[in-house]
This record gives structure tokens, C-alpha cells and sequence, in this order.
């Protein structure tokens, strides 16, 4: 296997644990090939694939949008009222709409929002190093999947296009959808209910609902991603664990807890050093950080 | 498209709308050209895919299971029970266990059990001409999906297999699983609560999280098909919808309502007349009903 396939990566021994990964994986002779159709990698999305700072970006689109809809709040407010508000906020402008007008409200917002401190569209706040990690590993037959927190609708608008996966490949939290024949025929309303906030112990469950499969590579960035990262070690073929620290306060952000909702990495990072997963840090691994502009 | 992909299918109407609707969705010369990517096609399982008489083959499963786990029950106590007695059967015999234990389970069963009247495992009670319409539409670039009121984990014991499937493509009714880490290291715990119960106007919600995208083709037989065969209807793409009907006593069943669970295909027969939807004909359609025995 070239080592170019990862140009944005320093030659560390995160690279280097990548590289070993996939050559014994996917070496027919060797005692750690796995076939292609088990060849299962997941990813959280939210400062793991793209860029969660100064808040998560469907946080921004839900704030915008509670605006645009007369119901305007802060994050102050959020922040004091914890999970109760967040769950509020997201029923308010995430249902009561067909799936498709909230398909286009995502990408309307996603077309003029601009990240704060990097002044670019989100999309282009993935990581370039993670994009090329995602291209090699497709190249080399294994299928990718997001499992992320963050809403499967809002996700679809842009994932896609922006990691080369397909729709069904990206799942996060789900809200419930019904089913009724409107002016414009059959048609799914989003609701206010929230069937799984795709977290924690619920991540391996939605991966054996969504895959079937048990991952034989894992990467996350907080301790919402820690029981995903378990599961997938607990395969029986051989597993790569990764876990993204943010470290780099100059091209990124550099923070161990995110300021907006608490969540942090202490169990992921202890789980890394006892486990000897591999611990992306991402100042002193990654040559650049995002793609360029387009 | 050479007509001998087909060659369990008199050549009659419903083969025909088959050949014509892949012919034009797949030309590019076509108005009604559908790009690979959106070639999705969504198909029922019991009934539509394999026999479902003399009763489902999952409940075949439980009533064996609950008489092993010493709480045997009779057909006739599960339909004074109605859907409360049915659900407490499934908790039953589908909870308590790992995934890990349930499929092996599963796979026990299905090694020994055979159908009472056609004498040979249940896997081999699929539809041929069904395998050929799988094949075909694989062939031609279609991603083709189970969605089945029939439990995720059952099915993707032996479905795969059947029908050619990777497991994340055949979805179903899904219980809450509980992660924890055991003595054999982390699993995923079935439990006693259902939460999707994947039938009716259920359908297109689980079709819009699993694939995320409108399907083209859709394939049934009950009225719990409609609203799937309905969502598929309304895309803007050309569609084509199929009701399988069981008209055939001779080599299968001829019945329109399930004598166990009562449900019919009234509603779904009535849109297919009213929308010109295709109604297989088991009897005057199929050459052949069951593969030969392997």
C-alpha cells in the first residue's frame, strides 16, 4: 500500500497504525484479512469528521431558525437549561414539516451560513486528513458509516456530497416521521418526538439495527463514542480504534470538553491508553487540517 | 434486457411491465431514465417474497421456541389474544438473550425445521420468480430491500443468503437492544420492548431512516404494503409497483386474508385496480413457485 494515499498525515504512529490496519486486513495471505463484506468502519461526525467548535453546526442552523420562526434563544439559555431546552429547541425546528421542505429549509441555510472564525460554508470545516482516510479505506472494500449524534436529516443534506457516502450510510438521532396523503400526495411529517438521541450505549444498538454487522474500525472524539469504540473491539477480527484529540488551539480548537454541552473525553482517552487504540492528535499528526477552500 | 432473465415468468401482462419499466429506467435515450444511485427498489418478505402459509415462518419459530423455553401456547390461544398475545409470544422468545445467542438460536432452528407441507427447509419456500426479479434489478444497477413486518434479526439469519442481501438491507421489526459489557466482553442484550413494529404506515418512515432516499419499485400483498406501495407511487420518478396475489391452491395457497393474523389485501387490491398498479397472479403468472430442492 503507498503511503501517499494519506498526504494531509505526518508519518507519526497514528499513520502508521492506519497503514498496518488496512495492509493485514486486506492481504490475503496475512492472518488478520478480513473479507471485504465485513470490512465495516464507523465514524462519529461532530469533531471527528468535521469541525464541532464554537458549537455544534446544526446547533447554529436550530438557532437561526428558531429565530426565523418568531422563537428566538440564546445559548446562554440553552445552557441553563440543559438537555430539557436542547431536546425543546430541536422538536421546534425540526418538526412540523414534511421531510422534504425540511430537506430544503437545511439546504438553504447551509448555502449562505458561513463557520464564524473560518468564514467558509460548514461542509468545507471536514477534515482533510479524515477525507482521505474515508477514500482510502473505500478503496480498499470496506464500506464507511456515519453514527453520529447529530440528526440524520440535517446530516443527508450535505454528508453525503461531502464524505462520498451514501444516504443510507449516515445515521444520527432520529425524530419521528408520519405517514399521510397531503395536497401534494403521500408524504412523511417530522414530529416532535424524538425516537433515539444516537449517543452513548445507543450507538453500538443503532449500528446492529442500520449494519447487521459488527465494525472492525472505530472512530470518535468524546465518551459518547466510547461504547461504539468497545463494541467494535470486541470483534473478533482484528479492529483499529481511533480517537481524534483536539489539540490545536491555532488551526483548530484545542479543548478536552466541549464549552456549549459538557460532553468530554476523559473515559475515551483512558479506555485509548488502556487499550492501546490509537489517539489522533491532531496537531501533531495532521499536516493540514482543512481542505482547501472551493 | 433479454426476456430469458425471467424464465420462471409465463410471458404474461405482469412480466412484461417488468421488462418494459427496467428496460426504460435503465436506457439513458429515455425520458424515464433513473440514475443508478436512485434505482432503489423495496420489497414485503412473507407473502411476497417467500410463502407465509400455514403461518409465518417466524411464528412457526416462536411457538417452537416458547415450548422449548417451557411456556408453550397454541395457535388457537394466539388468536383470542390478538396483537397484545402475539406481542407477549415474540417478548418471550425474541428477549433476554444476546444477539450473539438469538442468531445462533435462529440458525439451529432453521437447520431442523421444515415447512409442514412442502417438506424441505423454509429457506427454500422463496418465491423463484421473486429470486429472478431480485436478480435482475441487481443486475441492471437497482439496490433492492426487504422491508417486513417480520423481526430484523430472524430475517437476517437466513435472508442474506436467500436472496442475495448484504444484512443492512433487509430490514424489519426491531426490539430495543441494551449494550453492556458481559463476561465475553461487550453485547448487545435483546429486550421485551418492540419499537418499531414495521408494518402499515410505518413502512415509508422506516424506508426514509434505513435507505433515506424514494424508492421506484415496491413489491407486497397486504394492505400493511399500501402505504409503502403508496410512498413509491408518489416519487417523481417513473415507478412500478407490484401486489403479489396467492391465487394458486395447487402448488401454493390461494387465500386473501391470513387466517391466523387476518390481514387482508382488500385495500391494496382496490388501489392497484384504481392506479393501474401490476397484481401478479401466482396461478397465471409464475411457471414456477419454489425452487427446486437443494
Amino acid at each position: 500500500m503507498s503511503a501517499d494515499q494519506l498526504p494531509s498525515w505526518h508519518e507519526s504512529s497514528a499513520k502508521q497504525s492506519i497503514v498496518d490496519f488496512v495492509g493485514a486486513v486486506t492481504d490475503q495471505g496475512s492472518p488478520d484479512f478480513v473479507p471485504s463484506t465485513e470490512r465495516v468502519a464507523v465514524f462519529d461526525n461532530d469533531g471527528t469528521l468535521w469541525t464541532e467548535q464554537p458549537m455544534y453546526t446544526q446547533l447554529a442552523f436550530a438557532l437561526d431558525r428558531a429565530a426565523e420562526l418568531g422563537r428566538p434563544t440564546s445559548l446562554e439559555e440553552l445552557q441553563a437549561g440543559g438537555m430539557a431546552a436542547l431536546v425543546e429547541l430541536i422538536s421546534l425546528t425540526h418538526a412540523d414539516v414534511t421531510t422534504e421542505e425540511f430537506d430544503a429549509a437545511c439546504r438553504t441555510w447551509l448555502a449562505s451560513a458561513r463557520h464564524p472564525r473560518f468564514a467558509r460554508p460548514y461542509p468545507q470545516t471536514v477534515y482533510q486528513p479524515m477525507l482521505e482516510l474515508l477514500d482510502l479505506l473505500d478503496h480498499h472494500g470496506f464500506s464507511c458509516w456515519i453514527f453520529s449524534g447529530g440528526g440524520t436529516d440535517f446530516m443527508r443534506t450535505w454528508a453525503g456530497e461531502a464524505y462520498g457516502l451514501p444516504p443510507h450510510r449516515v445515521i444520527g438521532s432520529v425524530g419521528e416521521t408520519e405517514f399521510r396523503t397531503g395536497e401534494n400526495g403521500p408524504e412523511l411529517v417530522k414530529g416532535a418526538k424524538i425516537d433515539v438521541i444516537n449517543d452513548g450505549p445507543l450507538k453500538p444498538s443503532s449500528i446492529h439495527r442500520h449494519i447487521g454487522q459488527r465494525p472492525v474500525l472505530a472512530a470518535g472524539n468524546t465518551d459518547g463514542d466510547l461504547a461504539m469504540l468497545q463494541w467494535t473491539a470486541g470483534s473478533p477480527h482484528r479492529t483499529l480504534e481511533l480517537v481524534v484529540r483536539h489539540t490545536d488551539g491555532e488551526r483548530e480548537y484545542a479543548y478536552d470538553r466541549d464549552p456549549v454541552l459538557g460532553s468530554g473525553n476523559g473515559q475515551v482517552l483512558a479506555a485509548a491508553a488502556e487499550h492501546r487504540w490509537t489517539v489522533i492528535d491532531m496537531a501533531a499528526d495532521w499536516a493540514v487540517v482543512h481542505p482547501p477552500v472551493s
